[in-house]
């Protein structure tokens, strides 16, 4: 049978989280992880979806991740905690950071929290936001295993550490970055060697560290850190905190999910949530943040630009159209989906998405 | 007669000193402010040493500057403060910042200080080597007046709001990066433009946002944020926790500061102090973090590439080679001090380095 293609977003995460809890892991954590990768999905990074499912799953299967583990405080303070995710899922170790972080700061104004013996733990984005519902500023960062050389390097060392940082607004859908340390994601390279075309100066080097315009050429060799060095000095500062503050592994010490079958990942994030009105009150704050948004979006624009947009602002818009209209699955994921749940007893065809497509003009705005 | 353009440090420092002093700078603020300066041309940051005593003495002349005023703490607790610079110098108020904030997180972990009312700081590096002194994490920022437009704008809307970050080592010199958040300094366009090269792509845009190659075209336009969208979303949030969270001006309501003689700049920064302690005993942390350099250190090099460096190893091999042989001063910022040292009695001439360049084959790395 032809499979659909598009999903109820609601339906898929419910058959994600009980496959999570058919492989045994606790029915709260296996419902975090299903709601970090549908929310990657509904935002449009899909790289970050449900499509990590199968890789998430044959490493538990791999005891490569331990779902039982528990996540142990190994230090704490009023504003500050250590913990330890014992190899647990990246988003169950994270969610008990983000938690003792807000509780911490909303008491004290400020506090940092440090990961180590976690893994890939999904968007930062996914952490941002549930602090943006608690009127918090959050910055949150994590290591990454190996894709990008130094500046003057030539195989990858450092990790695409990703930043995100998330702050409410008033009016405005809130300000939340969240970014991978690269020029661009290797999907975009991989879309290019696809096509035969050629990818522009500055997004990688070849396998001997020569600039290259060749895709191919780029696979075989590294995607650069945006920015030259300053991109490469951002990658080792999220590295520092992430990793070598932490005990967690940094560098080549942080283990390829993909590849490595021998060790957990040993990945480390690190966690600073601030209260806003240890400084304003936040109803004014908000008013300032919707002032300068303002100012931004009312600049005059380049050609051909409709819009000035902030950071994450495309996001929420996707989330709502994908929300409304199924999210779209290539035939590979849902394939693999399909199988992983055979095994497991579950249906992904259940999840399918069962309405028309919205006719109200609004369209999906990923590509 | 034939200006010297090479000068002693610590005499250059002692007439900046003195010519503030002159002007009715507290001595104390006065050493500040001279050492940040001096200490920007001692790690080649050239744009922001005494080139700048200049513009400062124009601006308390202007009454744009208020050396007499009381940096005052508005809002305090254990772990954050916000202050109020009143207008004072930015290193005099961004010294304070500092204090408040190590000394904060000395006891508790962790500690932030939002500042307002202040003036360029200078580098932040000046406070990153502090805080590295006393085995502290640094993480501060800073707004500044528009230079770049958001991503999409055509004007200058947003600053190249500085990032830097400090962190101690063992035996290996300190990770220290230093950043603007545009792609590339706007000199380079200028240095472009008046060799009548074109620049590449992605530096800048035209004043109507057209990507331009040409330098002329540029520097009519604007630089651009580094990494495109990433960039400006880095800049941006700079710029919410320096000026909107703290009280200060944002986006087009910082003034410019050699633009605008009505208003003072109102500029914010923002200061994040970490104790290691806190998370693992300092030994080991230098321990891991030397390891860390090493490993880099170590990765194979591209074609061409003598030596990988850790970001700020550049500028402390500059610091240890103009302490040396001196500091080289354009004529222009040598007139510059001139006329300022006659207005207050002082000699320029004084300070000119005395004696033979070193021959010991440390050459100036800056160019």
């Amino acid at each position: 049978m032809d499979l659909p293609t598009r999903f109820d977003w609601q339906k898929l995460q419910q058959f994600c989280c009980d496959i999570f809890v058919k492989a045994g892991v606790a029915d709260e954590k296996a419902k975090i992880v299903a709601e970090s990768l549908i929310q990657a999905d509904l935002r449009g990074v899909d790289s970050h979806g449900v499509v990590r499912t199968s890789i998430y799953m044959k490493r538990i299967e791999q005891s490569m991740i331990d779902p039982h583990a528990e996540v142990a405080i190994e230090k704490e303070n009023d504003v500050s905690a250590l913990l330890n995710g014992n190899n647990n899922f990246g988003s169950v170790v994270g969610s008990k950071a983000l938690q003792l972080a807000i509780t911490k700061a909303k008491k004290q104004g400020v506090a940092i929290v440090g990961v180590r013996g976690s893994n890939h733990f999904g968007t930062g984005a996914y952490y941002a936001l549930k602090a943006i519902e608690q009127n918090m500023i959050l910055v949150v960062m994590s290591n990454a295993s190996q894709t990008m050389p130094p500046t003057g390097g030539v195989r990858p060392f450092i990790g695409t550490n990703p930043l995100a940082v998330g702050i409410p607004a008033g009016n405005h859908r809130p300000y939340l970055l969240d970014m991978a340390t690269s020029v661009v994601a290797r999907g975009k390279i991989i879309v290019a060697s696809q096509k035969g075309e050629s990818i522009p100066l500055g997004w990688a080097i070849d396998k001997e560290g020569n600039p290259t315009t060749d895709a191919n050429e780029a696979l075989e060799g590294s995607v650069l850190p945006l920015g030259g060095p300053k991109g490469y000095g951002i990658s080792m500062f999220i590295d520092i905190f992430s990793g070598v503050l932490t005990g967690a592994g940094f560098g080549k010490y942080v283990n390829n999910m993909y590849e490595n079958w021998e060790k957990p990942q040993n990945v480390g994030h690190f966690f600073i949530a601030l209260d806003i009105n240890r400084f304003m009150n936040i109803k004014q704050f908000k008013q300032r943040m919707d002032l300068y948004i303002d100012d931004i979006k009312a600049e005059p624009k380049a050609n051909g630009v409709d819009e000035i947009l902030i950071p994450g602002e495309l996001e929420f818009r996707r989330e709502i159209e994908r929300k409304k209209n199924g999210i779209l699955l290539p035939e590979k994921v849902v394939s693999e989906l399909k199988e992983i749940g055979s095994r497991y007893g579950l249906e992904i065809e259940q999840s399918r998405f069962q309405g028309e497509r919205a006719k109200d003009g609004v369209t999906d705005v990923s590509k």
